[in-house]
């Protein structure tokens, strides 16, 4: 892989991968959406489906590895880090890019997130808060809690990652994807398939309190676009809150790594 | 594979898919029915395993594409554009189809759909409109958004579809489907599997807007069907609207395939 | 396969399917259920998975097909009928027992199917109907109408398996299940998957009216069953509609081959 | 395997299970949670996604058991007991440190699960019982009802699992998992996601009257751990139900095995 193939592959996958989750969340956040209020399981597959149409697009290319904590879980249990920069660059970017997309395809709705003409405030049409679209936003807002709750929930995102793809990663280098012709789990195209699935479970069991991120890209990327793009009534970016989704599952990711190191 | 098998392979598969589709639309929307307001995921799941049912039964045939912007897609990127007419042909064929299938498994349903006796106007006992169960229906009338939405959506179908079938779609000519003794992601029967998914995922996570056409036959071929077919209070057929749902699927699946062409 | 091979693994898979089918339903209606009134997408899920679970059970021994109506198709389509009356005594005994069990399951919750002490009819405490838990209860009660219901939703679950096993199939005979060391979708082991999941997309899309059968024995055996089991409160067994959900599948198995064997 | 590799794997594998099966459920029951009331379908997915992440991690050191009735099971149908004992401490470890993650990420939420100032028993606001996040609690307490309900849910779980894994599992002794190079489905690294899935079945079809523990690991180790944790207002940890679903799945476990070996 060359390093234009890894930024390319890791923008668009990146890019598909937000185009979802951010997508999913606009779905059953705004009004005027068919999915609205349809609920939290709709939520966890929408992102992990993201993860499913983002990783095997960016498999051809790089691996289809689409986030920086699992980037570092790699580096660390490959021993590989000259290659870091470049997915980080790609993922960063696409999910900048993912984010606009969203805008992009629920242009319409974002564009309605305004008080009906003559409803006062406190009615079923007032506009929604916007950056539970784009971003994390925790139910209780205590950091450590919170960064505890992100790099448990990433471990458990990086750690059965490793375990799966195993030895046939290493003959390849970095990159978790699609290995044409590789054997076991590779060469059955199921790696990726299993990970969309993790996802979803990780959503469903570990997302309760901070909306699980445990992806740096994935939060940070989509906030920088939420306090440019001219939303009405987007509410806060909260910039406060912006560390603790890029160091939790970046921290996460190490000790991943790091266990799977030690016990396999 | 000859003309005739791939205009009977995608007839009968985007029948089914149809079938399915529009199926899941009436099972959640007409009353008297054991699913009606079971949610938005019931409708993404719906139409995936659509997907799922269709395009398994056309691959033998045709390789189960089912979908012109998918075929776009594909002839775009192999440069085969010589069969392209027999598989929309197949295609909006094979929906018309799939549209009478559905009046016929809930023809008691649509019967009913008349206002009970001694009822009044705005009761829950008024009939439902009808063209939701068979065409795309916007929540917001808005031209450009409403394309807009739909070339992004198809894009995140043929992108992913395009780099997951890769190069072994190369050998085999058009389509993109279950190959006897084919290797990688084909020799293992999983490709069509993952595109259910995607097809799930884009559901839940673009189809707020508009309802997610990506797929002109799956659209045009049903909004014959509803304008010709005698349907208690079925409402209009809507034709203002049906350009869009042909249009921006194709823009998004050529898009496709040049986006893939340009970086893979 | 041995007759007696066939029989047990039929019986034994069927007894499962049924088991997940009917206890799904139970714990979607009865009151002291977890999962009560949980929805329709637990419905398609819960007889999905029991395909899945029946049929990978039954498959070492008999191929796993646990429903006469795809025995039918598999017939037509090979022209091996010899056998089949062993699959059907199997399909039934084991629809019989899967009932008993289910009964089993719920037998705390079934005994408690009775009103409140003190509470009057129509309050939220009244006993719920039961033939629903083990056997198919229209919606609409129209005999041609449920008829063409089954059939179709019979041919959508018959055609798409015979489409997905081709070849492979007619290589060991009758039998749709895991072939150790076989090719293609078979070898994987993917094969009763794909019909777990076009069984749940059935479910959702198609279920709407009649509550989706497609299997004689699933509906007959446990409706034979709810007639015996001293169940509090259960109701009728509704002998006047039995036969639709019997012979509605098995036309639907028999076209499905028929289709099958002219277009492919 | 080694002893030692046998015990880390179980332990990590089961610690994931729990962090995941508790953590659905506290995803779904404490107050300040994202997925608050999300129902059931979240429940059974979060807990056979569980298993997904688990039995995958786990696979590579020890087969991917995590769950005395499966061991119990495995070991009745091959008569290999000797390291019987290494997979259960193995389970019942990381069971306990499994609910203590859980409890980390949640911990926001259990300190939060006190009444709100100024509000009254009885409102919205008042603390849940959490046993329910860590161990499993009857509907109806019967206990002869409860345990044949344990009893028969794990039967349907641990037949299944040894007709899936068939013979493959005999070359290689105890353990389920994935088997790089082996062949027929172990090959394609898919039997623990067929695994899972049967696990999302018996949540939906057979979870109702008691909640499914179907593992004496899963319910037992978190027990302990509930009993020990400072969680306000967190209940009784009820031990006069603890043995039904630790006797009722090891029951289920030794007929299962018992039956495949009669049967298959």
């Amino acid at each position: 892989m060359t390093n234009g193939d890894i930024f390319v592959g890791e923008m668009i996958g990146t890019a598909i991968l937000v185009l979802f989750g951010a997508g999913v969340c606009a779905a059953v956040t705004l009004r005027f959406s068919k999915a609205r209020a349809s609920g939290w399981i709709v939520i966890a597959f929408g992102w992990g489906f993201g993860v499913l149409a983002g990783a095997y697009t960016a498999a051809p290319l790089s691996g289809g590895v689409i986030n920086p904590a699992v980037t570092f879980g790699l580096a660390v249990d490959t021993g590989v880090w000259s290659k870091v920069w470049v997915y980080l660059l790609g993922q960063i970017t696409g999910a900048m890019i993912g984010a606009v997309l969203c805008y992009l395809v629920y242009y319409a709705q974002f564009a309605a997130n305004v008080r009906k003409t003559g409803t006062t405030e406190g009615t079923a049409d007032e506009p929604v808060p916007t950056l539970g679209i784009f971003s994390t936003v925790p139910e209780i807002r205590n950091p450590i809690a919170n960064l505890v709750t992100e790099i448990l929930a990433t471990i458990a995102l990086v750690l059965p990652i490793l375990a799966l793809v195993g030895q046939d990663r290493h003959v390849e280098g970095v990159g978790i994807g699609l290995i044409p012709g590789g054997g076991g789990i590779y060469g059955s195209g199921i790696a990726i398939l299993l990970v969309s699935l993790l996802v979803v479970g990780i959503g469903l069991s570990l997302g309760g309190p901070t909306g699980y991120a445990i992806n740096p890209a994935r939060d940070l990327g989509p906030r920088i676009i939420h306090a440019i793009l001219p939303i009405p009534n987007k509410g806060t970016s909260d910039w406060g809150y912006s560390w603790i989704p890029v160091v939790g599952p970046l921290i996460g990711g190490l000790l991943g790594g790091v266990i799977y190191n030690a016990a396999f």
